[in-house]
């Protein structure tokens, strides 16, 4: 594993540059990419950002950026923890990675040389640090990446990921001309119409069940079909159920084409997620985790209720 | 006003000391007053915090306070802004406190003497620089008290009063072993059932005017009768119609007794909600503001529609 100096040395050497994403982009892929492109910008070096797209949402994180004409000669992933996670660029990049930058403990992506933190927060955390060892000029347009990214990934520094070091970089950052205020209020305030449809939607399947210790909530391809609603407007459903008072097990069941469907696992307190999703052939994290189940809406949540007051 | 090192000589040299909270009690002014009743007790003193009441998920800003008798001598006040917050409790206390703490800019409370510094995003922020000052040893049970009000107060570092010294000093409350993740998890991630189905039904009563800029959503006393709910279940309501993409004018109408409307309104952009509620006899801030108005369901509802529709 290449150090912070080692890698900012090699950036500086180097020359055109794609930056690669991980599919489903969010705010910590998306603004170390664009905060390590308008650095390398400043540098003098070619530089574009490899992104299967770009939200609406994240627009911002390209204020600065200039399109250039290069043939691409050094490859950089950002927040990329397996090759797969590449998406739609997978063929084209996959194996030819030079510098894989990264904040996942559980990294196995294929590159040459790695940095991997799994204390930073963000993958945004790391990429701050290894822009003052470039001597890079850290701008409004760059902290706003940074910023966004720290902010996304710590649920605006709810999350258990959040350090100290996290807060302060996010000090200097807003010092530095971040623009906090309005970013939080897309990230955090803003829901379009349909997700409130939705989220209503949602709220009329709660069930609870252990006792209230369990809530069980779900979407059909009928819901979604009527509200014309794509797959990035489900995100944050799964935290709907354990958010309740005196829950300890939250279920959100989701149908998939296919009759089956995908369930996601949030926990409270000393409940095993990963484990209660064992059962099911899935697993995850103490707190978070998810499985496959097939059958139909009342089968698939009958055996759910049934796991459940046995596990609790 | 004194300055902070004047106020902790007071602190030190004095004794019997009575805390006085605002009504209405929020994270900001028990966090304070538990924290500054931490290190009088720390430092060999006597002291207690007045409060109309704590919410019982507050009651671990409690831990390490000891129960004293003595007869009070120095009457100190946390983030009360007017006489009339101190509710209940005005009665006796008004006009009699040494040291008004506050970070209100608008303060006009009754006090020998002052602290106010509206650049702090919470009282707790001034308390924490204070215990500095006094030399009180911040242990993890101070920590929690004075992170607690700082999040609570600026909604986990997302409005606009957060700077980046408040989160150096959140940095260093986390390592003073603040248990952040907890209060984050009560303070922003916890809502009791009775909460959820306020906001369900109140999601129910959601309307659009103004081609989708304007949103308002009611409650009703025979919605609260029927879930049997509290007036502090209706905190955090009023942000529901603002938060939808599109939206610049939200309005929550909540009926009280004896036939009218308290109407709150949250805006976006370049919309001002305190002129809004000025044609209705209220006013506020430029993006919050208030106002009532006498008359049933629909006869209020038309009016505000008709209004939102002239103002934007």
């Amino acid at each position: 594993m290449m150090n912070l100096y080692e890698i900012a040395d090699f950036l500086k050497k180097n020359d055109n540059y794609e930056i690669l994403t991980h599919a489903y982009p969010d705010g910590d892929t998306l603004g170390s990419g664009f905060a390590l492109c308008l650095a390398l910008q400043q540098l003098g070096k070619n530089a574009r950002v490899i992104t299967t797209n770009v939200p609406s949402k994240f627009r911002y994180l390209l204020n600065g950026v200039r399109e250039q004409e290069f043939t691409a000669q050094t490859i950089v992933s950002v927040d990329v923890a397996t090759d797969s996670l590449l998406g739609s660029n997978m063929g084209k990049y996959s194996g030819k990675t030079d510098i894989c930058i990264d904040h996942h403990g559980s990294n196995t992506f294929t590159a040459k040389q790695k940095f991997v933190d799994k204390y930073a927060a963000a993958a945004c955390e790391i990429i701050y640090k290894l822009l003052l060892r470039m001597d890079v000029k850290i701008d409004g347009n760059i902290a706003a990446c940074l910023y966004t990214g720290i902010s996304t990934d710590t649920g605006c520094f709810r999350y258990s990921n959040t350090t100290s070091e996290t807060m302060r970089v996010a000090a200097s950052l807003m010092e530095m001309g971040c623009n906090n205020v309005y970013i939080n209020k897309v990230m955090f305030e803003t829901k379009s119409k349909q997700k409130v449809q939705l989220e209503h939607a949602v709220y009329n399947t709660m069930e609870y069940c252990a006792n209230g210790r369990c809530a069980i909530i779900y979407t059909t391809l009928e819901m979604l079909g009527k509200l014309d609603i794509g797959d990035d407007e489900m995100e944050g459903l799964a935290s709907i159920p354990r958010q309740i008072e005196g829950v300890l097990l939250g279920i959100t069941m989701r149908e998939k084409e296919g009759r089956f469907f995908k369930i996601s696992v949030r926990t409270n307190d000393s409940i095993n997620a990963s484990d209660f999703c064992t059962h099911f052939g899935g697993g995850g994290h103490p707190a978070a985790a998810g499985c496959t189940i097939k059958g139909d809406l009342e089968t698939v949540k009958k055996q759910l209720i049934k796991a459940a007051e046995e596990f609790i």
